[in-house]
């Protein structure tokens, strides 16, 4: 239903082997990018996804490497000959960086729409799902981002027949909307049973740990999470430079009580993280010390199980 | 003597396995870079050479793919704690160019300093060796790149001793350097033969094919050209699109009389450049159709062979 796709894991610069941290979502036909480093879409590429039906990227804040693909990213997207608008989301500064950036891709076959964060949490609505923003603590302004889709209740057919409705009304009662036949007001709530649960996921980089993150990450399918350092003992480091240890990001995804931990942004001076997956375990045990490319297939609580890639 | 690395061999957007097309070239310890698009400092760390010893990156045109990876480059050489400056040599316009991009690598440790080319031809003298700069045909305005290295007259030991010079002074007369003893000025011709053939490596992308471009690539010992499209068939696209095709690149490097020819510069949808090498090869033997990382030690003329490097 929802495929995540963390196409990268590196912090600060690109390495050989290593893509910058960002995280694509595929959700209906449409797709949400957040950040887009150097080398982001090369990512995409090799993932086998496209960047065409992107229809927001969201910026967590504006250091190069979290937005220096973005002309780069935007030219390949009007060589594919794209004419619908871009919706970009950042901090404030946001138009203004992005017409800086665009003065190597000044024409392009598309709107680029930006939408500027003005609070320190912002919701925005999308076709089918909700972008959260909230403040997070680094040293420029930065936030983190969840995802969220919401599930209406199961449609209930006896009350639908009940209240003598033709059938080719249910469908728009079943999706949410009001119907009116014959000066009768029918509403989705007189046949739909409670709200079931949806899929959230949340993202997080860069930052230090903060209360503000739990409660956002709260009861997250997936919460992807910075990891700068992997060993606990970088915590002065981690605390100097505006990050986080492992064990700090394990810590936040227990005090959320989150399904599942993703961590990422690695520092270049770590070339083993795995070698560290230990210690965050040892707080959450779900917690998992990503590749480049691992993706999951987030499933409505049906029974399914999600399908994890590596 | 002279290292050169093709760095990649892409043309508008970078691949999973294609890089976007730049040069480097190494001598006595200082580096040379040619364009630096999304990703060319990773194919330099794969490469295993370093981003440090650069002190001068020469840009062909302010397109994207030629440009974009300059930001990521500023700040690895930051992050490296460089303080010597970086020259980086393009078109008009370049100051301003710089600084938008700079937006998102406002603070750097090293000066940077742009000189913006005038001319139609230009020669930019160096430490040890220069670069010539001279106007290409593209739908921007572009320049494509000459590195030579002049190589003084041998030594000749008996004319020192007839001048009854003493031996420490003949290392700076070698160099070319004047020297005054006693009152007399020795000058380098008094102790040094015929000037010696040098190493000379003209690098251009993206353009027509011009007489200019010949001229300038005379009788190098390294061509590296654009070839957009390996299809002779695809001609009146490249002549559109101010490219050029892999047959009249190989004609270039026929009337300029080069030693080697290496094509690059591959359109996306060029999947096996390599398939169209006869294309290249029937017009002129030495032309090679290039993949990243491609690399050769270029040797003064002293009877030792060039090493190339797949």
């Amino acid at each position: 239903m929802l495929d995540i796709c963390l196409l990268g894991t590196g912090g600060m610069m690109p390495l050989p082997y290593r893509h910058l941290t960002s995280m694509m979502a595929r959700y209906n036909g449409s797709s949400i990018l957040i950040d887009c480093g150097e080398g982001t879409q090369i990512a995409i590429a090799k993932k086998g996804w496209s960047v065409n039906p992107i229809d927001v990227l969201c910026i967590t804040h504006f250091h190069a490497d979290h937005i220096s693909g973005l002309p780069g990213l935007l030219l390949s997207m009007g060589n594919a000959e794209r004419t619908e608008p871009l919706l970009i989301i950042g901090p404030k500064g946001l138009s203004r960086v992005v017409a800086s950036l665009r003065i190597i891709a000044p024409e392009l076959p598309f709107p680029v729409d930006c939408f500027e964060l003005s609070e320190r949490e912002q919701v925005i609505r999308m076709d089918g799902y909700r972008i959260k923003a909230f403040r997070v603590n680094h040293n420029v302004i930065c936030y983190g981002y969840t995802i969220e889709i919401d599930r209406n209740g199961k449609f209930d057919v006896e009350a639908a027949k009940a209240l003598g409705l033709e059938v080719r009304y249910w469908n728009l009662l079943q999706h949410g909307q009001s119907v009116e036949v014959d000066g009768k007001v029918y509403t989705p709530d007189m046949v739909l049973g409670k709200e079931r649960r949806g899929l959230k996921v949340t993202y997080v980089t860069d930052s230090r740990p903060t209360e503000q993150i739990a409660e956002n990450a709260k009861e997250a399918d997936l919460f992807i999470c910075e990891g700068m350092y992997g060993d606990p003992e970088q915590y002065h480091k981690a605390k100097d430079k505006k990050h986080m240890t492992f064990y700090e990001a394990a810590n936040l995804a227990k005090i959320a009580n989150v399904k599942r931990l993703w961590l990422t942004h690695y520092s270049p001076s770590l070339n083993y993280p795995k070698e560290y997956e230990s210690v965050a375990k040892s707080v959450f045990p779900a917690a998992k010390v990503c590749k480049d490319g691992y993706s999951i297939e987030l499933k409505f609580d049906d029974g399914d199980e999600d399908e994890e890639k590596p």
